[in-house]
């Protein structure tokens, strides 16, 4: 790149990114590949976990949101980096949940779901740092997530859709893996249950304004049905696990009335990656560990 | 200032910006202050303007509104400049909001309302540019406002706290000018009536993560109760007004059953203003004109 940061890339364009770097990985201390960026929106693209969400509480969802997607303006003046620690009072329920998000150039106001693939260009995964015991008081004052979302790490590396074999130009096909404390907790597939691809999302954020270069754009939660069209069983019981430890205490309280798993505490670690065909890591890992606030 | 941009010098320091210039407004083009920022945080702090919601819509509004601040994470990656037209469909209900807003340095997580104040760099004036119509529908999905608020204005000039008389610490009094048409429309005291002042809203915003140097922290809609503690009365009935279309149609609803007042038509202009004890504009003025889309 002829540029001396990644904004200013997404502003004046640039070429093909190769994933090369993340062959080397461990011997960098990377920062977020955006370390600040001007916007964040991160939808809940995966509308079964919406459902899990909603049956686990007893509570109707309105049939809208398989056509309509949600979607927040999230913070976004500072990402962490993939080592970055996730630093919180164990009290405010700290939670990981693992993402596909893409980086936009301009995206003009009313662009269509089909025109707005075109201006994805980036790809990188995200840790959307949840705080569950704050979001029911948020939410019931309909403002959205603030203090119940704070920073987010990303993936070391960001790639262009092009050199991704996983890309059918609107989701990213391949399994994301999560591992908590060391053992498989996610094998999901960020391809498959993507009720909105990013082209739509990317529309929905632009009806009523533009967007400015270097917009980060996030999935939401990926979250797989089982086989059999219920709730996803852990990856120790032949399932495909869950993007976030939320998601498996729904699915608990589904089965037994009440959650097994606690959320995050201090010296949890969590790591998110992807890997290509031949096994190498596409973006790099998310890797952190949980340090207690105050 | 010996900074190239105006988020150097919020990240690097700058001495005491003088309100000289706004004299001679008229022979500039102005953008804003920031032109993108990496967060915008609007609050609701004048509960009054909530309340007045409510009641129109017979609605209870929760008690623990007047203890816990309302604040949403807005759209910061561009901000209009003073005189940019509002562009929208008048279908969406298009709206303004006359605003208090500051700027921040660098804030740390966990800061107090009193600590929060000695962070406050440069204070200005927004135009919250609303779509009354998409509100409903957004607000009842709980993810707070994605569509129903597009990009802000700014005014022309921000101002250090140092410099302004009206600056209390936490609050910024005197009259926030609103003209409709080249008519008075508002005519509130944005000192009165703050449930919650600027330390507070940042001290909230703050809670779970630091703040980036350049947020902005918006104070909403600024509202005064009448002098008998009812609704305020319209400018030309001898009251102070309003700064939003809403509020007015709200009054008009609780008095005559439907609202009167429409939302914003193409060639409406909205014009937003504070003077100084000598009459001198202090930040300049925001005057747009609504241009119809598509």
């Amino acid at each position: 790149m002829n540029v001396e940061t990644m904004q200013a890339a997404l502003e004046t364009g640039f070429g093909t990114v190769t994933t090369n770097h993340a062959r080397q990985l461990d011997e960098f201390e990377f920062q977020a590949p955006l370390p600040r960026a001007y916007q964040f929106l991160d939808a809940s693209a995966y509308v079964n976990h919406v459902a899990l969400v909603r049956q686990a509480r007893g509570a109707e969802m309105p049939q809208s949101f398989w056509t309509d997607p949600l979607m927040y303006q999230g913070v976004s003046d500072a990402f962490l980096g993939p080592n970055d620690p996730i630093v919180g009072d164990p009290a405010w329920g700290l939670d990981f949940e693992a993402e596909i998000a893409v980086i936009t150039g301009p995206v003009p106001m009313g662009i269509t779901a089909e025109e707005a693939v075109s201006t994805i260009k980036l790809v990188l995964l995200l840790n959307d740092v949840s705080l569950r015991s704050l979001i029911p008081d948020e939410l019931a004052k309909g403002f959205g997530f603030l203090q119940s979302k704070p920073r987010n790490a990303c993936s070391p590396v960001a790639v262009t859709p092009d050199s991704l074999s996983g890309w059918d130009g609107g989701k990213l096909h391949g399994i994301l893996n999560v591992d908590f404390n060391g053992a498989p907790f996610g094998r999901t597939d960020a391809g498959i249950d993507m009720t909105f691809d990013f082209g739509t999302l990317i529309a929905h954020a632009a009806k009523t304004r533009p967007l400015g270069a270097g917009t980060i754009i996030g999935s939401g939660t990926v979250s797989n049905r089982d086989a059999d069209g219920g709730p996803g069983r852990p990856v120790a019981q032949g399932g495909k696990g869950y993007s976030c430890i939320a998601e498996q205490r729904m699915v608990e309280t589904l089965q037994t009335g009440t959650p097994q798993t606690p959320f995050l505490q201090p010296g949890d670690r969590v790591k998110i990656w992807m890997e290509d065909e031949s096994g190498q890591s596409i973006f790099g890992a998310i890797e952190q560990e949980v340090i207690p606030w105050p």
